[in-house]
C-alpha cells in the first residue's frame, strides 16, 4: 500500500529558510530523526516524507506560512494529533510536502459554564478540553480512544465520532464556530457562539469534515452541557444480533436523549480483551454470542437513571432479549466496562494483523449486513476471526478481521482490497457509508471517487479549486483535482 | 422598500413556449390574475414580476428545467409554500424571473416508522409530513406558525426554526439527506439515511440554508422521533428578563433534552392576544411585565414530565424568579398556551405597522440586549411599543417595534431601516445574528455584505460561482455575485 520512503529535500533551501523564518528556527524541524515520527501513522499503511516540520504559535503565523505556501505552490500537510486512520495526515511520498504542527497552539482561550461554551485552539488536546469543562463542574462529551493525544483541529477536520455521538452527536453537532486560515492565508474569524444564525451558506460546515484539504482550523466554540447527576452502565449478553436491536429499540424509547451508549461486541471480541488486554476480564459468568454496553445519564435525578436502566433490563430478561446482565455498581466498575470496549482495538493486535473497516448502514439493517458479511467473509477466507463491534445506535460497525489463527501476517494483509471489497460491496447494497467516522484521506479516496455520482465527486473538486487555486492544501487527499 | 410593479415580459414568448412544454400547458400559470398571488410576500416589503409560473410533477422536469435555464440565460425563482419573510420566495421586479413552483410535488415517497425515517418530496406541507408521522406513532418535531401552508423545500432552504429547536433542532439537525437538482440540470442523489457519514465536503448543510440560489431541493429524509409519553406546559409570570434567564437555565439543568420549550413574552404582547386573537384571554389574574412559557415532554413516564414541572416551578417560586404559574390540566389548556404565544405575530397586525427584526445573541446575553435596545428604540422614537419575544432557549428575540398609537403607518414603516440600524447594532455588539432564522433573501443581502468579513462574502461569491455558472438560481438573494 506504500513503500518506505527516503526524504529527499525538493524544495529550495531558500524557500524553506522563509518558511522557517516565520515561525523561528527554534520551532522548526528538520533534522531527519526529529521528523520520522511524523511521516507514519499509528496502522503503518503510509509512510510518506517531508523536508521539515514548521510549529506556528499564533493564527498570524499560520496565515504567513499559508500565504507563502500559495504564491509558491508549495504542499502543506497540517497535522495534530497524527491519530488519523485514514492518511490524511501523512504528508505523500514525493518528499515536497511541508509539515504544519498545531501542537504550539494548544490554549483554552475562554471557557464560560453559564452560556455553556468554551474556546479552543485547534492544537488543544481533546483531554484537555474535556478536563477544562469538568474543571467548572460542565461536560464536553466527545469521547475517543485516542482522546489522550487527538487534538480538537484534526478532530474537527475529520468530523470525530466516538463513543457519545448516541445522545450528544458528531463534533460536528458540538461546534458553533470556527476560526480558519485559508490556503491564501486569509483569515475567517467564524468564531460565534449563537445557536441559531442563519446568515448565507453554512461555511462551518464546511469546513468541518474537509480533512485539512480548504485550510487549517486553528481556533474553535464548542458546546459545553451539564454534568449529568445520574450514570448507569449495564453489560448484557445477547443471543444474536436481532436481539440485541430489539433491545436497542426499546432503550430508545424509553430513554430518548439519556440513552448516552449502546455499543455492541461479539464474543471474539471480549476473548480477545480478555485474553490480551491487563486487567480485563470477562464480567459475565457463562459465554454469550454477542454483548451489549448500555449507557444511560440522566439530568434530574440519579434515581431516573436507575430506574430505566432496571426497567430496560427487566422487560428484556421477560422478552427473551437479554441472557445475562450486570449493572454496574460503582464509579470504577463503570469504567472497567468502558475500558474492555475502548480497548477492543488493541485486543486486536497480539492475535496477528487485522483488515479494518469502518462502515455504517441505516440502524434496523445492522442484524441483515452481519449475517450476510459474515458469509461472505468466511467463504473467502476460512478461518478469518471477524470481530465486528462498535456503535450500534448511529449504525456505525468497525468491521474488522483478525487473521486466522497461524496465518502468515504479510500474505494476510495483502488481501486488505479484496476483503475491502467484499465488505464495502454489501454496505453499498444497504446504501451505506465506506467511512462513518474515519473520514478519506488517502485510503479511500480513490474508492470514493469509483462509488459515488460524478456529479458529487465533480462538486467537491469545484469547491476545492475555489477554495485552494493553488492547490496547496493537503493535495491528494480526500479528492483529487 | 419595492415599488409597485407590473409584468412585462421579457422573455421571448418562443422561450416560455419552451419552458412549458417541459411540464405541459395545463401546468403553467401564464395569465397575470394568476400569477399575481405568487408575485408578493406576506409583509408586503416585496413586489416583484414574472411571465409564468411552471408547476412541475417530477425531478426530471425541474432538470430540465434548469438545464435550459442554464443553457439560455434564464432566472429561475424557486418557490414552494410563499411564506419566506426576507422576500428570498419573490421574483425581482424586472419582470425576467420564471417562477418554479413545488407545489405538485407533495409525495410522501416513504416512511419507516421502526428506522425513525421519513422521505418526502421537497414540496410537501410541513403540517403534511407532521401528519403522516402522527398516523405511524412518531413525531416530526418541526413546528412553526405557518406549518399549514410552508413546504419542506422552503424549510430546508432557509434552514427553518420554530418553536421546538430548543431539544430537537433547527431543519437541518432533522435531516438526513437531500435530492437536489443543481443550476446546470444535473441531479444530486444524496438521499441517504445513515447517522453517521464522514465521505467528503458536507455538500447537504451547503444546500440546507442557501434560500434556492444552490440548487433546488427537490426532496429529503428526515428524522423522526418517539412520540414523548409526558407532556406538560406552564405560563408563568416574571419579574424581568433576568429572572427568565435564571429560570432557563435552571430549566436547562433540571430537564436537559426534555426542555421542549422556553419562550419568552412581554406583557404588551400578552395584551396584544388577548385584544386581537379571538378565544386567547391572559390565563394569569393579575398582569405580570415578562412571562415565559415552558414545554417538557418525556419518554419514559408520564411522570416524569409532571415531576420537572413541579420541582421547576416550586424551585422558582420559593427563589422568588416566578411570580405566579398555571399548568395546563388538559391537551386543550396545553394548545391554547401555545395558540396564544404562536399567533403573538398575527396580533400586532391590527395595532398597526410593525418593524420586524429576526435576531439572536447569546442567551447569556439577552437580559442587557433587551435593555440596551429598549432604551435605545424609545430614546429614538418615544410612544414606540416594542414586543419583542420568541424562543429564549435559542437566544432567538423576535425583536418587533409596533407603531405609537395614533401614529401614521406608512411614515412609521419609513423608518424601518433607522430602526433596524439600531437594534442590529447592538446586536453586532453582542456578537449576535441580524438573522436567527428566517434568513437573508433580498431583505438583509446587502447588510450582510456590510456587516461580514470580506473573505466570508467572497466564499459564498466563489461557491456560488462555481455552482451555478450562469447566474440563474435566484439571482439576487443572499450574495451578490
Amino acid at each position: 500500500m506504500s513503500s518506505s520512503a527516503s526524504s529527499p529535500v525538493l524544495l529550495a533551501p531558500a524557500l524553506l529558510d522563509r518558511f522557517a523564518s516565520i515561525v523561528g528556527e527554534a520551532h522548526v524541524l528538520r533534522e531527519a530523526a526529529d521528523i520520522a515520527p511524523r511521516l507514519v501513522e499509528n496502522r503503518g499503511l503510509y509512510h510518506g516524507a517531508s523536508p521539515m516540520v514548521l510549529k506556528p504559535a499564533t493564527v498570524e503565523e499560520v496565515s504567513a506560512i499559508l500565504k507563502l505556501a500559495t504564491e509558491t505552490g508549495t504542499a502543506i500537510v497540517p497535522q495534530t494529533g497524527n491519530t488519523g486512520l485514514v492518511g490524511g495526515q501523512t504528508p505523500r511520498e514525493g518528499g515536497s510536502d511541508i509539515i504544519l504542527s498545531l501542537e504550539r497552539m494548544n490554549r483554552i482561550r475562554d471557557i464560560d459554564p453559564v452560556a455553556n461554551v468554551i474556546v479552543v485552539d485547534g492544537g488543544c488536546i481533546l483531554a484537555d478540553v474535556q478536563r477544562a469543562a469538568e474543571q467548572r463542574g460542565r461536560l464536553f462529551p466527545l469521547s475517543l480512544g485516542s482522546e489522550g493525544s487527538c487534538r480538537i483541529g484534526g478532530n474537527l477536520s475529520t468530523n470525530a465520532g466516538g463513543t457519545a455521538v448516541l445522545a450528544y452527536g458528531n463534533i460536528r453537532q458540538l461546534c458553533l464556530g470556527l476560526e480558519v486560515v485559508l490556503p491564501t492565508g486569509e483569515i475567517w474569524n467564524g468564531l460565534r457562539r449563537l445557536k441559531k444564525d442563519n446568515t448565507g451558506y453554512d461555511l462551518r460546515d464546511l469546513f468541518i469534515g474537509a480533512e485539512g484539504t480548504l485550510g487549517v482550523i486553528t481556533g474553535a466554540v464548542l458546546k459545553l452541557f451539564p454534568q449529568p447527576l445520574g450514570h448507569q452502565v449495564a453489560f448484557a449478553g445477547i443471543a444474536s444480533v436481532e436481539d440485541a436491536l430489539t433491545l436497542f429499540k426499546n432503550a430508545s424509547s424509553l430513554c430518548a436523549g439519556a440513552l448516552t451508549g449502546f455499543e455492541l461486541m461479539p464474543r471474539i471480541g471480549v476473548e480477545f480483551t480478555a485474553r490480551n488486554i491487563e486487567g480485563v476480564r470477562d464480567p459475565l459468568a457463562s459465554p454469550h454470542p454477542w454483548y451489549v454496553l448500555i449507557d444511560i445519564s440522566t439530568s434530574d435525578t440519579a434515581e431516573t437513571a436507575e430506574r430505566m436502566m432496571t426497567t430496560l433490563l427487566e422487560q428484556g430478561f421477560e422478552a427473551g432479549l437479554v441472557q445475562d446482565a450486570t449493572i454496574a455498581s460503582s464509579e470504577a466498575q463503570r469504567q472497567a466496562l468502558w475500558h474492555m470496549r475502548e480497548s477492543m482495538s488493541d485486543a486486536q493486535k497480539p492475535e496477528g494483523g487485522s483488515i479494518k473497516h469502518d462502515v455504517s448502514v441505516p440502524v434496523s439493517q445492522i442484524p441483515q449486513f452481519m449475517h450476510e458479511a459474515e458469509k461472505a467473509v468466511m467463504a473467502a477466507m476460512p478461518g478469518a476471526r471477524i470481530c465486528a463491534f462498535g456503535h450500534m445506535g448511529d449504525g456505525n460497525i468497525h468491521y474488522n478481521i483478525s487473521q486466522p489463527v497461524g496465518a502468515d501476517k504479510a500474505q494476510f494483509i495483502g488481501r486488505w482490497r479484496e476483503m475491502n471489497h467484499i465488505v464495502h460491496g454489501l454496505v453499498l447494497k444497504h446504501e451505506g457509508s465506506i467511512s462513518a467516522e474515519h473520514g478519506i484521506g488517502q485510503l479511500k479516496r480513490d474508492e470514493l471517487a469509483e462509488i459515488r455520482p460524478g456529479i458529487e465527486i465533480e462538486l467537491m473538486k469545484r469547491i476545492k479549486r475555489s477554495f485552494d487555486p493553488a492547490g496547496i492544501m493537503n493535495p491528494g487527499k480526500v479528492v483529487l483535482v
